[in-house]
């Protein structure tokens, strides 16, 4: 047996937290942990954290990777006593107290496991083989690069019912990712694809969502699903509700019912599912893949296991189904676990996780959103500015929010940014 | 044998003008164009322009590819009688006057070759598979991706010579994108490195610049390739000249003596070759796999076919080795062409090209540059402001040219641009 190769971190006096995920919850966490007496070890696949609401933006041509990713080295530049390990995770030795990653070993005091959640084919290998998810930057880049080059390829087709299959986009799911990619793409259809392919008839160009459940929205109000779908509708989306969608081969979409939907696109957006990690015992691991926790955000059955935002399963009395798998819940207990190990090191009584729950929002096109606030419900215009001026300040880093700011109001003004570019993973040379 | 499948772009009353290629040559050729009695079709495997003057930037963290690209369908909204394609050329019917492309043919009335040039790897295939060449903005990021993952893995190696191989680097090739990509990675090593991993010693890294001939900067005057060596020495880049790399197998950089450095990267920059396009009699293929052309930029023995920029091998008097690969010839000859031919449909004679040097630059790193301009020869701070106004100004697009501005301020006051980011392509999902 090869010998177990060791991440090269220093052992210190005190003790060393493992936080394995750098998004909201994680990347939370351990900036809280910022000067606490803790040596604090942060682990992602990636090296940058991804701001997940902004990702429609980016595959609609509105916004750049690197406005709305955030490099985490340099979110730590200035945090002493902490480490970042660019690796994925293999599996978790909780006898050991020590996690496998591609790049070595690790040892912990505290290991938190904030790995979030992808998307959700329920099983379905033929459409996860073949539809669009939206989970991650590199998703959304793909997904710009499939619609820009199908309408390339559109160009120089003759016959209509194939040149429709390349246009036509079909979206599954009518949650806040669903509406806001179709009314981005509605949008896209109205403003931008008339000046760049001239060729083209927009009006040929159908945009259908469907949601299996009978109203869009779902996490939300009644009213705001109701707006949002009348804006979607005014917008000239095709919506469909209680339709569930069962098979795609890349070129036809077949729904429960039997009817059909010839598109080459389909973009996923009806779930998610908790990302897996070996090594915990099977009766933690609950509904949607999540991990079993207390309001403590400790895994049950282990004394110094965590695990916190999309990936955890916490049930309380507000919460008899466990809290929504939502950025606010994510950061908000990513802030308490970082303080409740402080606590911890003081000898003090760490405090139950108690989700202050800010409201949601959507926003379905310019001038158009909808929001569910803890004071009040609003659509329209002045959700709109609300849902702008809150992702941007959630946005990490003074560019990325000069930056995006900037997009913003170019698009607004010119209805149509510069960012429609197919640039493709470079390709070796035959000499 | 399979139907012939024409692109659907309709026949007009005017002749029509096919263009291959949408680089500068190409670009500006199609631009002079506008309003003229002839319809444009430029035909790019890419959907943008690439500022390639700028490339190193981008594989150094320290530009977006999105500022130094342009959208082609962007660059024509307003020309009127242009068509876009998005196609890969693949073979030139000079019989026929009709090109075949992978998405369909087409028929030309006059056809530009403006393919440009490529690296070249003098035939050597292994160096081809192991080095990195940087002449697409995909090759500068895959470049950029291949630094910084090569950083990440050098902290979990613990043996000293092992390690050194993952953070040395090797560029050959001591032209302009040679010197300006070590001076680039000094500046890298310098500044950024000590704050994003305060767990490497920057000293143990080394920047090796190997170079065939007696000086660097050939194609510039002696004191320019002087001055740049000596800014580069200071900088602590470690400079051979008169030194051939023979072999690279992706681990170990061998040269013609014998000597040999362990270097996981192997950026090569050292000559370019033309592209190739099938169609063209064997004799008008010279040096360098180029086209041969008269001082009109005709292809030689054709009526009706032009090649310009780097892909065109022109002789003068001034130029008895046909002229330079360079942004300015390409530029100038683009330019000349769309005249000519605007002349030609007037009865009016057309004139030769004259090539009109305005002087060649290379900037190191920062307040340094070297630029010899016609009426002076300039290094330092003040070469480096030209350096700065000339790419700025030369940049497409409003929006292009207030991002590099933005961010060029931003590096400039900070030494931290937030780009340092690992965006892999996306990979399909396992349910």
């Amino acid at each position: 047996m090869a010998e177990k190769y060791y991440f090269s971190i220093p052992d210190t006096e005190v003790p060393r937290i493992v936080i394995i995920g750098g998004g909201f919850a994680g990347l939370k966490m351990a900036r809280s942990l910022r000067s606490a007496p803790y040596q604090v070890v942060l682990i992602d696949k990636n090296n940058y954290h991804q701001f997940q609401p902004l990702f429609y933006q980016v595959a609609m041509s509105g916004l750049e990777p690197s406005s709305i990713v955030f490099p985490l080295r340099k979110a730590f530049q200035k945090q002493k006593q902490f480490y970042f390990r660019n690796a994925e995770v293999i599996k978790i030795d909780s006898g050991l107290n020590e996690v496998q990653t591609d790049r070595g070993w690790l040892a912990y005091d505290y290991l938190i496991i904030a790995i979030g959640a992808d998307t959700n084919f329920f099983g379905n290998q033929m459409i996860a083989d073949h539809a669009l998810p939206m989970k991650s930057v590199s998703e959304a880049l793909y997904l710009r690069n499939k619609i820009l080059e199908d309408l390339e390829s559109a160009l120089n087709i003759r016959d209509y019912e194939e040149r429709q299959s390349w246009i036509d986009i079909v979206i599954v799911g009518g949650g806040p990712t669903g509406v806001e990619v179709a009314g981005a793409l509605a949008e896209m259809r109205k403003y931008i694809l008339p000046k760049d392919y001239k060729e083209l008839n927009p009006k040929e160009i159908d945009i259908h969502l469907i949601e299996a459940g009978p109203s869009l929205l779902a996490g939300m109000s009644e009213l705001s699903g109701q707006k949002a779908e009348e804006f979607l509708l005014d917008m000239g989306v095709l919506v469909k509700k209680n339709t569930q969608v069962t098979s795609y081969d890349g070129k036809t979409v077949t729904m429960k019912d039997g009817s059909v939907i010839q598109s080459r696109k389909l973009i996923w957006a009806a779930g998610v599912s908790g990302n897996k990690i070996s090594g915990l015992p099977a009766d933690v691991i609950v509904r949607g893949n999540r991990i079993k926790v207390d309001t403590f955000c400790k895994v049950e059955g282990s004394d110094n296991i965590y695990a916190i935002g999309d990936i955890a399963s916490m049930v309380s009395e507000a919460y008899p189904n466990a809290h929504p798998q939502v950025a606010q819940v994510a950061l908000q207990q990513g802030q308490l676990l970082a303080k409740n190990l402080i606590r911890k090191s003081n000898g003090q009584t760490e405090k139950p996780f108690k989700y202050v729950d800010k409201g949601s929002m959507a926003t379905i096109g310019k001038n158009k959103a909808v929001a569910d606030l803890p004071f009040m419900k609003l659509n329209g215009f002045f959700a709109w500015l609300i849902w702008l001026a809150v992702h941007l300040l959630s946005l990490i880093g003074v560019k990325n929010k000069l930056l995006v700011f900037l997009n913003w109001i170019i698009n607004y003004l010119t209805y149509d940014p510069s960012l429609r570019l197919i640039i493709r993973p470079r390709v070796p040379k035959k000499v």
